[in-house]
């Protein structure tokens, strides 16, 4: 059960982001420009950057929300779970996987990105925008992860909750509406 | 010296901030409603929970930081280390102990915050909403303290330094301006 009063049909993030609505609103544009933007990584391969970085939290909403998502929007519905069991070696472009390497390791306490790591994604041909943003994401999805469970918001055990709100992820991105969660 | 490049004059959170302005938007918008906008706690309160969380985090910079302008706020130079040290036992009222003790056990991983933590604080008086500002303040500091230290930003070491962004931060609060940076 939630420390504070959430509405019961909005479970996971969703009940906080409705809580208190002026700090969601930042949260929502943060993870919207990151998520959905215009970037060199497609909106699939950031989900997975959410969901390897959400694991390593050991936050289950958050990788379970978006392990679906990224299994919807990249076709595959074994990709995030293969990439959260080693990003290192996920079915995935080179450039992926050493981005995922660092994503995992952000979590992590102290300061778990090594200049290895960093060499390895260049060689493969990272940006400098998508170093930053691979962390930045995974950043976030710490703030996320720490919100949900320090909060004790509930984790529904039904898959097909996860898949009905990766959908919606897909289809309306991050931004708030008033109909948004009616599907969910 | 930091992953990707970033201005030598801004060091830690600062160039981060600089080198992608748009993601800096609302990460800087949620900073000023939660640590500045209208609140049952102080801004200094808010400064030591920022403290406290960064430190669970083992993020130097940003405790640096954040205590320097705790300390500055609730005039005591001594007040944020202590808090650190035993968040428990630290000088301040009995609600904030119990809130800093849920900002220590934001950052650990899992689900670090107990019911009895919840209740504690409950005890001594504090509301829903502090409760959810508290989680919600130590998680934006998770997003910071990884986006420092995962980019490998310069922490400096000198404390005037610290010093001198303490006012900033005093003075200014957090949106972005012009010449926000030129007495750093």
């Amino acid at each position: 059960m939630p420390y504070i009063p959430l509405k019961e049909e909005l479970p996971g993030i969703t009940g906080l982001l409705d809580f208190r609505q002026d700090t969601a609103l930042p949260i929502r544009q943060l993870t919207q420009i990151l998520l959905r933007g215009e970037s060199t990584l497609t909106e699939g391969e950031r989900e997975l950057i959410a969901s390897v970085a959400s694991s390593g939290n050991q936050c289950k909403f958050c990788t379970a929300a978006h392990s679906a998502a990224a299994n919807l929007l990249l076709s595959d519905p074994s990709i995030a779970e293969k990439a959260i069991q080693d990003p290192g070696s996920a079915p995935v472009s080179g450039k992926m996987r050493a981005l995922l390497t660092i994503a995992a390791a952000v979590p992590k306490m102290g300061t778990p990105v090594t200049p290895s790591m960093v060499e390895a994604a260049r060689s493969q041909g990272a940006t400098d925008l998508e170093l930053h943003d691979t962390v930045l994401i995974s950043a976030l999805f710490s703030l996320y992860n720490k919100y949900v469970d320090g909060l004790a918001s509930v984790t529904p055990s039904e898959p097909g909750f996860y898949d009905r709100l990766a959908h919606i992820l897909k289809d309306k991105g991050y931004m708030p509406s008033a109909d948004r969660y009616a599907k969910l």
